[in-house]
């Protein structure tokens, strides 16, 4: 189910945030579905994995094309297929850290973003007592030299794990080298050209979600996005 | 605006995950501008500040009650602790965090957290060569006594940061001491009783967002959940 030259994704724009995460969460399932040796999967499988009803399933597949059919369900290699390359995960992405404290260090070498085609070529600091040593697979460079470094490079995907009141000088500096995607993980809304996309890591707003739920005593079994 | 005696949330069922996140993002904005000497804050700023629009901010808080005039705004000190009434954030929680690695070592001590209200009382690891360590403020204990361990201490929110393989165990584990709420690192689904919460920290699942955005040419400017 490769997509024909030419084809692309309908109505892309109207594509949320909350069924990018979906897909994410659909491939993962497919992918342990056929670790098992499973040939097909059908929307109400896919649907319970993610706690979520199958006609939201069907809505969000159906967003890119016409997909398995009824009663015989999905076939789950060339629906993994097609997700990564809606996913733009059928290639390779050079991803650059900014920071070398414990966040960055945690993610040199991290085994999910490699399964998944994320590889982080460059570590930056500011820190003269951390530029030049190894941490992991990678020295560190200086910061300063990020923008040249970033494009020498072609990194992609920027992330930020820095202090907040580092992150848009860092931010900055990437975009300068042609950055047009970045994961900041600093507490802090950072300003961006048009043509950049910003996620935001925010692990106190997911504590926040824990306590409101313990406050109203609502039990989501599932991971909620 | 601090809620009657036995006023309660309207319909805390319905409040979906994503509705959440956004309060937690108002909450923010709301500090933001309560420490610039605002005094009223209108939906349309809210919105604003979100890049959502100023209905769905009127949706959101219309669910918890009535705030603020039409044309006058919402009086931003009583609308911010009416949500961090909401939120659960008008008390200290207290959390355990299980795995002194790189990313449990970045919690600890977190401003961030602390400025919410999220005290990590408690350091866990399974390495014999860790246990007894100091990290920052904390010496790390042994995971085999973590079920007493956060009886003892009363342990509201327990925080994974260890291996995929080992996330189960640490579960099952802060569950039996009656931890309700857990913050999962592990790039696994976790079982859970239908009384516990858990939220799925999943960073390489943000990145394909990105990579999503970067194949697609999408530009979400906004942070979005």
């Amino acid at each position: 189910m490769k997509p024909t030259p030419g084809e692309t994704l309908r109505d892309s724009a109207k594509v949320s945030p909350s069924t990018i995460r979906r897909l994410s969460k659909y491939y993962r399932v497919l992918g342990e579905n056929i670790a098992k040796g499973t040939a097909s999967v059908s929307s109400s499988e896919l649907a319970n994995a993610l706690g979520i009803t199958s006609a939201q399933v069907r809505k969000d597949l159906s967003l890119f094309g016409s997909f398995g059919k009824r009663g015989s369900g999905y076939p789950a290699q060339d629906l993994k297929q097609k997700i990564a390359w809606i996913l733009g995960l059928d290639r390779s992405w050079s991803v650059a850290v900014i920071g070398a404290g414990n966040i960055g260090t945690a993610l040199i070498g991290y085994g999910e973003f490699e399964a998944h085609g994320f590889h982080v070529r460059l570590l930056f600091d500011n820190d003269p007592a951390k530029i030049g040593k190894k941490i992991k697979s990678l020295v560190v460079k200086d910061i300063a030299n990020a923008a040249d470094e970033c494009k020498n490079e072609k990194i992609e995907i920027a992330v930020l794990a820095v202090p907040r009141e580092a992150a848009q000088a860092a931010a900055d500096q990437v975009i300068r080298s042609g950055v047009r995607a970045i994961l900041n993980f600093a507490p802090c809304h950072i300003n961006v050209p048009q043509e950049v996309t910003v996620r935001q890591e925010n692990t106190a707003m997911e504590l926040e979600a824990l306590s409101f739920a313990i406050t109203h005593e609502l039990f989501h079994k599932k991971n909620e996005d």
